[in-house]
């Protein structure tokens, strides 16, 4: 298959990071398994030295990847000794081959680096439906490799048509302990010729046991990874992962995030989730505007997110953003057909501070020309003030534009 | 507002209607109130002579339009002495300004023909939010003019987007009596600058009551104007209408849709539904493919919908159809985001003819060439099989394209 994109950066990335910190217990190898035919690396494996624990979450898709049923599997030993992660073939919708391909995948890996067939975990993003490049994989792994200094290159593998490598480090603090969080991720460039997959990996030094990773990246995943969109459609890969080396220990164990010496751990790594996730949008298929939407005042949470939802994935709103038209009517449509409760002369719409609507009603004094110069941006704010209760939902999107239908339309086979 | 958009006809229009029957029993007057500024026409009113039967189906947007509210009302009643239709604004989210415009209009309508005001029917289509023009419908109202012979006239006038007009007209009978049903909608050209409202009226000459009516309606409505979409928003003013004249009486009234004097009468209403709805998504925004959906074998019916809906609205499968790219793999994504329980092994699905995968597997005889060349028809169908039970659902969709992308973000405010 001939991808027809540009390799232009997305018009909305910022930061791209150009280092990102290794952690401490875990060497990293990347491969080249020439799995797009370019010769480009598209193969990572993280090597954990220590005992080291992980937590995962998956996608909630009934046709999900082999990769998934596999991980589900060994996440219940909580341990983890190895990550391989390929991008160029998602593993999805290959039966019996793709079962077989993980096995003997694991087996490699495990002979190679002398761990535990029972903890290594496998993620795959790329084509659905084609048979997995079992051999192609293995023979790479066979090569003999130097760990990689700079993290970058794992985020580099993992992309597929992302323009662009997401990742990000930070040196926060336990007590009065010094530790490292370094994640990354790829996301919504298109792959060949399949769908968005989301791959979220982060990483700490930090000696947390098992039930604190599953705690935290419960606590953290719903405001970040679970709430962005680009297109609504979700996919068969998607997985983030959470892992902890023993490297930096505590003398008094840490057992639940409740403990006051995770303070700023924990804001950093909320930070963690929440820059991956939005490098996600940034990078969204033909992006050229990012979109946050906040639903307040809402009478239950599930209504917040359900209305916040169906705006992020209206294309009809999407498309209007990308041409800088602030056609809230749209907005309305989308709240309504929720079918949730609300009620019109209550609700309050503003595209950034500039009221647009408010009981059950346009507001007669807006600005034309200033919200005009508003919509401009590439950065739009859609507040939703339901004034029903105190619930509150944000997501983050990115417009439609005539770059995401050239990317998913133009394909030649 | 001046919208971008070329007046070409939409290349999946088929069949267009030069003519429609009028309905014995019931007028037509067409009028331009200028709503568009175009001297175009925009406003109908239907005037039943005789007592005349209704039943009307709605939105289920919880923001709708005041008209709906209105018609909620007067629909108790069971009976019709006239509807007024509008293009050019909505009626909605206009507040009490809105719901007074309906009152000075009924009262205006009331007045000029005579008739009741609690047998008036309202429908509007157009831009949301902004005041009603309450007198220019008012100001037209007060012309007289003579009822038009071809009821093409209303469907022209209830155009917003539409690049045709749809209506159909259908000489059948009941026992062996000869009726008339005509039928006229718009859809899925984008209002200035909204949505697209789907508005559907269908009439006939036959003496049923407004409990067949009702029935009827019922019966239809699913696969019909509910079993389509071109972009998965649904609008605030969506209704359909089914009236019934007595103009043609039968000796034996008719209590019952299982009354077997209605056999043939059945299978034509439902042709009218069936040719409506088609035809709203033959002319969806920038649509260059109609799309037919059928999800068979389903453990439920409501699973075989949300599937079939997923799909429908993939923006990532309809920009595929637009290029033509036989990419079942996001047919696979599109069943997986459901979250149904379904089966890859026993999961088959084609294009068309062509079976892409079966057995979790793709089709390795695929022949590329001609799937290709099937891709390249105008009318696509995708088949789904879950082999898991004995339920069905079809949809009927659009391809997402460029033509799309420029309809919806092309405003000039």
């Amino acid at each position: 298959m001939v991808k027809k994109s540009s390799n232009k950066i997305s018009p909305l990335a910022t930061k791209i990071a150009k280092r990102l910190l290794p952690i401490e217990g875990v060497s990293l190898y990347t491969y080249c398994a020439n799995l797009y035919n370019k010769h480009r690396n598209d193969l990572s494996i993280f090597l954990f030295h220590d005992q080291s624990f992980i937590a995962e979450v998956f996608t909630k898709s009934s046709l999900r990847s082999a990769t998934l049923d596999w991980n589900s599997k060994v996440l219940k030993g909580r341990e983890v000794e190895a990550i391989v992660v390929n991008a160029g073939n998602a593993n999805t919708f290959t039966g019996k081959q793709g079962e077989d391909a993980i096995k003997k995948i694991v087996k490699k890996v495990a002979s190679q680096f002398k761990i535990s067939e029972k903890k290594i975990f496998v993620a795959s993003t790329g084509v659905i439906g084609e048979p997995f490049p079992t051999q192609k994989v293995i023979s790479a792994i066979k090569k003999r490799k130097n760990p990689s200094k700079n993290w970058i290159d794992a985020a580099r593998s993992i992309m597929t048509t992302d323009t662009y490598p997401k990742g990000i480090s930070i040196k926060t603090s336990i007590g009065n302990q010094k530790v490292t969080i370094t994640g990354i991720a790829k996301g919504s460039g298109m792959i060949e010729p399949n769908m968005a997959t989301m791959l979220g990996f982060i990483f700490t030094d930090a000696a947390l046991d098992q039930g604190v990773l599953q705690s935290l990246i419960s606590k953290f995943i719903h405001n970040s990874f679970n709430s962005i969109s680009v297109d609504g459609d979700e996919s068969t890969n998607d997985t983030v992962m959470l892992t902890s080396t023993n490297a930096i220990k505590f003398k008094k164990k840490i057992n639940s995030i409740n403990d006051s010496r995770l303070r700023k751990f924990k804001l950093d790594l909320e930070k963690v989730f929440l820059h991956l996730a939005e490098q996600i949008v940034r990078d969204g298929e033909g992006a050229t505007k990012l979109i946050e939407i906040n639903v307040k005042n809402a009478k239950s949470k599930i209504s917040a997110e359900k209305i916040s939802r169906s705006i992020a994935n209206s294309p009809l709103l999407k498309t209007a953003i990308y041409g800088k038209d602030p056609n809230w009517g749209r907005v309305i449509m989308a709240i309504g057909k929720t079918y949730e409760k609300v009620k019109a002369d209550k609700l309050k719409i503003s595209f950034g501070n500039y009221l647009v609507a408010k009981n059950g009603l346009v507001n007669s004094k807006i600005n034309d020309q200033k919200l005009k110069t508003y919509l401009s941006r590439k950065k739009i704010n859609i507040n939703v003030d339901l004034n029903l209760g105190k619930e509150h939902a944000r997501i983050l999107t990115c417009d439609f534009s005539h770059g995401y239908i050239d990317i998913n339309a133009s394909y030649k086979t």
